[in-house]
Formats: C-alpha cells, sequence, structure tokens
C-alpha cells in the first residue's frame, strides 16, 4: 500500500537527528517495517486501545494503512482524559524494537497530543469488539472505521489496480465508456433514466436534455465494440447499474463492471483464457498484497473460503457446453425449483449445481440457444440446435461471475436479426461498424463485487462496497 | 502500452521456428521494436496506405498499439481488389530490417488475407487524409480510427495509468465513491435526477426508487472525507456530471475527476504541494510513455504547447492569494468584462491575466473570501476580511485545473454554519464526523479531461473524450 517514495528515506534521514530537529512522519505501516530503531519519529492516527497499568500506558493506533495497529508505550504521566478510543493522536518518540513476540517495533511516545477527542459514548464502534458486518452496515459514514470494513477497502483498492495491471500489461487501452447513454439494448432489467432536476420539477412537459431518452449504462460493451475496430485490445472498469427492485444479497442498483474486448480472436477459448488469466492474475496479486486484510476475512467471515479460493487458483478451469450442463442437471438426483430444460436460462440453483457436479471448481459453460441471448452473440450456425458463441463463468459459492461471448462480427448475419427485432435503424451505428474493415471479435464483463465475494467469502454484496445503500432507503 | 509478457518472449521462439510451424502473432509496436529479423510472423491491423508499384506492393497497417504503422512489403500478386485502406489484414511473413530510414522493421509478407473488407466509398475517412478535429467529431463511433483520436486514447489510457500509480506509489486508498447520491450540496450547477424508466414513464405520481431525489454525483469530496476518517490518504478518479445548459468549448455533462483527501493536515500548502507533484510526476510518465502520440498533437494541433508545457514542469508553481490577485487585476492596464472586486470570483479572463501576469506558469490562488464559498471549507478565522482556505490551481491556457480547501473540522464553527444556511438536518452524518476523532484535513479535484487539455493543448474539450457528445443532440 505504501510506495517507495516515503517510508524508508525518511527513516534513513531521521536516524541520524539531532533531537532538537522536526521529527519525521511516519505511516504505522512504515513503523511497523522499520528495520531498525529510530529517534525523532511522529506517527499520527485514530486510537484503537488504550491500556492503563500502574507503570504504563499502552495505546494501540491505526492509520489505516495496514490492518495491524502500532503499539505506543508511554509514561502514565502522559495520560489524559480526551486519550480514548476513537480519538485522534499524535505521537512523538522513539522506535524501539517490541519486546512483544506480537510485533517487531513499538512506538516509545515522549508527547502524545491528542488532534481530535471522540464522543464514546454516542460513537457506535466500541473498543475491542468485533461488530457484526450486519450492524457496521447500520453507519455507512463509520464503518470504515472497524477493522473488516478497512481491511476490505484496502482490498478493493488492490484489486483494482490488480486488474489495471493486468491489462496495462498485457497491450490494453484503457477506455472510458459513456455512464449516460441512449443505448439501452441489453433487456438485462430495469434502467434508470436521467434529467435534468429542472426537467423533474416540470415534468408535466417532458424534454429532454440531450434531446433522447438518457439513461445509466448496463455495460460499457457496444462502446467498447466501436473502440476494437481500431484497437486489438481495449478495456474499461467503471459503475454500471440495473434499477432492479431487489434488496437482494446479491444485487446492487450501483455497481462496477470490469469489461473487455478483444479483436482478431480465433476462437470462444481465446476470450476464456483472458477471464481465467484476469482472474488467477488479479486474485495472486491481492492476496500477496494484502496477506493479513484477505485473512481477516478468511479468519472471522467466511472461514471455508481460503481452501476453496486455493482451489480455484490452482486448477485450470473447466470448460462444458450448454446442452452438457443440461444433461447434467436433467440427471441430477436433486429436485430443483425450475425444472432444467433445453432453451431455459440457468438458474443459480442449477449454476450452484453445475460447479459442484464439475468438483468446486470455476467452469466455463458455453454455446447456449440463440433465442436465449441478445443480438449481439455470434451465430454458431449449428441448426437444428442453433446456438451462439456465448460463455458464462461459473464460480464456487457465488455462480456467475463473467458473462462474455463472441460477436456477429458479419454484416448480413447482424443486419437481418436487427431487422427481425425491429431495431435496425437504432443499430444503424452499430451496422456500421460491420462495413469497414471488420473483423473477428469478442469480450466480456466481469462484476467487480461478485469478483470480492469470491476472493473474500463476504455473503452480502453490501459488505464489498464502500457505501453500503439499502436500495430502497438512505443514500449518502 | 505493451508489456513485459508477450512480445520478446514471443519473438525470441520464432526467430528459431521451422518453416511449418504456426506463425507467431505479434503486435505492430512489437514488430517495430524487434531487435532482430524473424520468421514465421504473423501480424493483424487494418490497412491505413496501399501503394501498389510495378515491382512491390507497399502496405500501412496498424493495430492501434503504436502511432506507427507497420510497413509490409509483398509482391504486387499478392493484391487484391479487398486490400483497400480501411480493409482488416492478417499478413504472415519475415521480419526484416528495413532499408528505409523512417523505420528500423519492415515485414515483408508470404502471404495476405483480407479479414474484413472496407466500402470505401461511404467510409468517411480517406487514405491519407488529415482530417480536421471538427470532421471526425461527427463520426462518434469511427473517428477512434484516424490518427488524431488514436493517440488521443493512448494518451488518456496512460494517463489514467499514471493518475493512479502515482497515488498508489504514495500509499493512498483508492475509493469508489459513490454516483447516485442524495447529496447535491455543492451547488456547483444544475443536476441530473435519476429515476427508473417506469418512473419515468409514469411521472404523475412521484415514488422514488431510493426514497429520496436521487441525483448523479457533482463530486466525491464529501464522501472522500468519511474515508478520511480512517485512512489518511485517499483517492477516487471517476465520472462526475454537470447538467449545465452549454454547447461551450468547456464543459461536458459528463466528465472524469480526479479526487484526493489527506487527514492531519498542518496547512493547505499540503494539498498544494500534492497538486503540484501529481501534476508534474503524472505527465512526465506521459510524455515518457506515448512521446509520439503526444508529439503529433504538438506538431499538428497545438503547435505552442509544447514549450509552454516544458515550462509548467520546469517551474516551481506560483502561489498568490486571493488578495494579491484581486490587486494585480485591479491595476492592470487590460480592460475586463467583469470588473475585478473584492468579494467576487475570478472570471476566465482574470485568471488568464493572472497566468500571464506571473509569467505563464501555473499559479495557486489561495484564501478566498469565506462568503463566496461552500459550508465546507475551513475559516481562515481573518476578520474583518474573512477568508477560507480555499486553492485554485491556474494553468496557461486553460484557467483553472485544480481546486482545493482545508475542511472545516471543528464542530462548533461547522455546526453554526449549516444551521445559518438551514442544512444541518441534512448533514447530520457529515457533523457527525466531527464528533469521533476529527482530524485537520483537506483535499482537492482535479478536472481530467481539463488536464488533458493542458497536456495536448486541445482547444475543445470534446476531443480529449473517448465518444463526443453534442449536449443537446446525439448520444451513443
Amino acid at each position: 500500500m505504501l510506495g517507495a517514495r516515503g517510508g524508508w528515506q525518511a527513516l534513513r534521514r531521521c536516524a541520524s537527528l539531532p533531537r532538537a530537529q522536526r521529527a519525521v512522519r511516519l505511516r504505522v505501516r512504515e513503523a511497523l517495517r522499520a528495520q531498525e530503531p529510530a529517534g525523532g519519529v511522529k506517527v499520527q492516527g485514530w486510537v484503537r486501545s488504550v491500556r492503563s497499568q500502574k507503570e504504563v500506558l499502552f495505546l494501540h493506533i491505526n492509520d489505516g494503512s495496514s490492518l495491524e495497529n502500532l503499539q505506543v508505550v508511554a509514561d502514565p504521566s502522559l495520560e489524559n482524559r480526551d486519550l480514548t478510543f476513537g480519538s485522534a493522536v499524535e505521537v512523538q518518540g522513539k522506535l524501539v524494537k517490541s519486546p512483544h513476540r506480537m510485533q517487531d517495533m513499538e512506538l516509545k511516545a515522549e508527547t502524545i497530543h491528542v488532534v481530535g477527542s471522540c464522543d464514546t459514548w454516542s460513537f457506535p464502534l466500541k473498543m475491542k469488539e468485533r461488530h457484526p458486518l450486519e450492524y457496521i452496515r447500520q453507519f455507512p459514514h463509520l464503518r470504515c472505521r472497524s477493522n473488516t470494513l478497512s481491511s476490505l477497502l484496502r482490498i478493493r483498492s488492490e484489486a483494482t489496480a490488480a486488474i489495471h495491471s493486468f491489462f496495462q500489461d498485457n497491450g490494453y487501452v484503457h477506455i472510458h465508456t459513456p455512464i449516460i447513454t441512449s443505448n439501452d439494448c441489453e433487456g438485462a432489467g430495469e434502467l434508470f433514466q436521467i434529467e435534468t432536476s429542472h426537467e423533474a420539477r416540470e415534468s408535466a412537459e417532458k424534454t429532454h436534455f440531450f434531446n433522447v431518452p438518457a439513461f445509466l449504462t448496463v455495460s460499457g460493451q457496444l462502446h467498447l465494440e466501436v473502440m476494437a475496430g481500431a484497437f486489438t485490445h481495449v478495456f474499461t472498469f467503471g459503475p454500471t447499474f440495473r434499477a432492479e427492485n431487489s434488496q437482494s444479497r446479491r444485487h446492487l442498483a450501483e455497481f462496477y463492471m470490469v469489461e473487455a474486448e478483444l479483436s482478431f480472436t480465433e476462437s470462444l477459448q481465446d476470450i476464456m483464457q483472458v477471464m481465467e488469466d484476469l482472474f488467477k492474475t488479479a486474485t495472486n496479486t491481492v492476496l500477496s498484497k494484502c496477506p493479513h486484510d484477505v485473512g481477516l476475512f478468511h479468519k472471522y467471515i467466511a472461514p471455508a473460503q481460503k481452501d476453496r479460493l486455493e482451489q480455484m487458483l490452482k486448477n485450470k478451469f473447466v470448460t462444458i457446453s450448454y446442452n452438457e450442463a443440461v444433461e447434467i442437471l436433467k440427471q441430477a438426483s436433486q429436485t430443483f425449483t425450475f425444472k432444467p430444460e433445453w432453451g431455459c436460462d440457468l438458474r443459480t440453483e442449477h449454476e450452484k449445481y453445475l460447479v459442484k457436479h464439475c468438483g468446486e471448481v470455476p467452469v466455463f459453460v458455453i454455446n447456449y440457444p440463440y433465442n436465449l441471448k441478445p443480438f449481439y452473440m455470434r451465430d454458431n450456425e449449428d441448426e437444428p440446435q442453433h446456438t451462439v458463441a456465448a460463455v458464462d463463468l461459473l464460480v464456487p459459492g457465488i455462480g456467475e461471475l463473467c458473462g462474455g461471448s463472441l460477436r456477429e462480427e458479419r454484416l448480413p448475419f447482424l443486419e437481418s436479426r436487427l431487422q427481425r427485432l425491429g431495431l435496425a435503424d437504432a443499430y444503424q451505428w452499430y451496422l456500421d461498424l460491420r462495413k469497414f474493415g471488420s473483423v473477428p471479435h469478442g469480450g466480456f464483463g466481469m462484476g467487480f463485487e461478485r469478483y470480492l465475494q469470491c476472493i473474500l467469502g463476504a455473503d452480502n454484496i453490501k459488505d464489498v462496497i464502500p457505501f453500503p445503500r439499502f436500495s430502497h432507503s438512505c443514500l449518502l
């Protein structure tokens, strides 16, 4: 989390500083990792515990740079009534080897300055309590000060960086696809529509800011396809929206999606390979950058997830066709709420069964029925069954994590399909792309919150976002 | 743009491959940078020029991995009628040293396969023409295939990565602040309001998906302040929205903003230092990663920008107070449309004059009148003048690039100000933050498109985004 710049150089300077000079500011993470004792150190943060003994005062302070706190050891004379759990402090002193086995370094305080006091009586977090996720979810503006949520936020930050790095290292160009769009093609759920607040007030007469009804994006795919006509590798990673009226643990109105599009593909396998590489590379990066933070989830929140995740990383992902999937489900001894039938979409219960059947590893299901999928997916021309080159990636404990397809790059196929759907006019620009050097291409999307749930085992999707939304209540 | 993974290793393998084996796919950028000749190479891309001579056929192909094209040399017998400007091709052959001084390597074709033909008659881009930005702006779905826009998109991608890296290297935690929010505090312009498309259709009776009116975010600042109570360094980089009814060259309805928040600040100087470091570090990274792409803008679009940018990077940014700024403006020989007056906001004409007055370098203007600024800015307690600890960064050719402030961390100050404004109830959660270990903190925002304009000298902001919006017309 902390880069090459600040810490070590600062520390090297301060080790030889005369006392009178200004103290060197270190973050908790830097102080904990210091190689040798140093004087003239200043650490700032929030108090996570206070323990006052006759001879000595112990503090634990945290500044968000790591899950671990820095232990401060002080003379009891430095105690004061504002020095409580939750207060903000600045401590100056000497960094020394700790006699305790829990940490390498501790700070011997010379001065403790309470920068901001804390009204502990009304503060919803309590010292040394492990508050359940459901409890802290009620305090969207304060829960980041709990261990669990600050770990989550560091993990989310590192996972974001790892995903960006994966694509950059592989030569992808990052595209900011539009958030406001007139394209509502996917039929992937209810949309959010946008108007100026002025229009909202005087909504009798409808005029539109953009001259056309404008929506919040449900996917950047079609825009990425535009870019895939000039770049062989593009990706986007941003917010997407579904106005699904749901209090579910699995859905959010606003969520992040990673999407990639590749040109000159040879088969669906090209797309699946990127999905698998992305999952494994990003996850290994997160595990190596935040071992303690991930460890907290695996220890206290989802004890089974550690082994599960190791299995996912170790094994090659399995591939089955939709046809095979339906056969597996039909032969299952389990009774499903929705009867498995060729031509019907797979439900969560089906997905979970398939993953279990394949040995609790990630499973690619490929080649879905033509009539089940949107217009842009590539026709496999395998009548009478008639499928398209689509793929879903199902993972243990989550179900669908990614979805992708080859896109229909052939003008006649696309044109006749859009005409049958009455969409040829609306998608003239999309058809246009097939007239000017059209190439086989395809791509996929991965829900970022689902991905985090998959690493951490967090059961409720509202616990892997910075600010919990109760779909139908408070918004900060 | 291309990472450590693919290229070199692939090339080393292919140099020793027997002819019959599968060709190794190289991107144009990799092929151009190859150190030595190699057989069994496959390059895919779009044709940028075709020149047929009696003895030899020349192609230039581009795949978006670089501004430079790869020259393909072929026997005229490989020509075919679909091999035109704009078509997509796959060329197999040998990579050899080029006899021409314009490139190191060229591809001697053994086979040329036209993957996708191009209807050159209706294709709006023409071979070897340098189309003006205004012309290609009319084709939002095709302009990425012009040199200028593909350069812009590579630069935008690298600039995004450089900004992320700057913050990561300095220990900032990346926070995805909400896009949909009920917070409309800033008064920074007209907002976009959100409803489900179902609500939009039946708008007589207003019910809200989120129970409260919901808007598109104008800034992630208040949410970052929440996080600054648990992390000493946080940032966000995402879309923000203003429903400003403007066809201006300077404004967008949807734009990207970089925002950072720092805790335990000592003065406004802490914030200004980060602004200056961010600008210089990110810009140097972009210049070193995309020299040719930036060069194209500096050569053809904004010839004066190169020197200007070098000046900005070389010199320490200047700081003046708002008081000084007003004095300078009052003493100016120039007549302004808006008369400069203490207590009034600085207009673009004023900003430009100040930058010129200070020697065409970036200028921080600090300490603005209390009554001019939003409630969250920190009171300088310097009555009778009465200013707040706010800062704007003005840059040559653009005007305001960044804005920031120290935030009012003192509960009594904030409480009385919110009460006077009648906002105390709405911002109870924000006041709450000041009760539990509140610390001096501050932050800033930088418009990402303005930043790109500042590097490139692009006059119209619609030319630095992936998809141009004509505020009141087409949306893809």
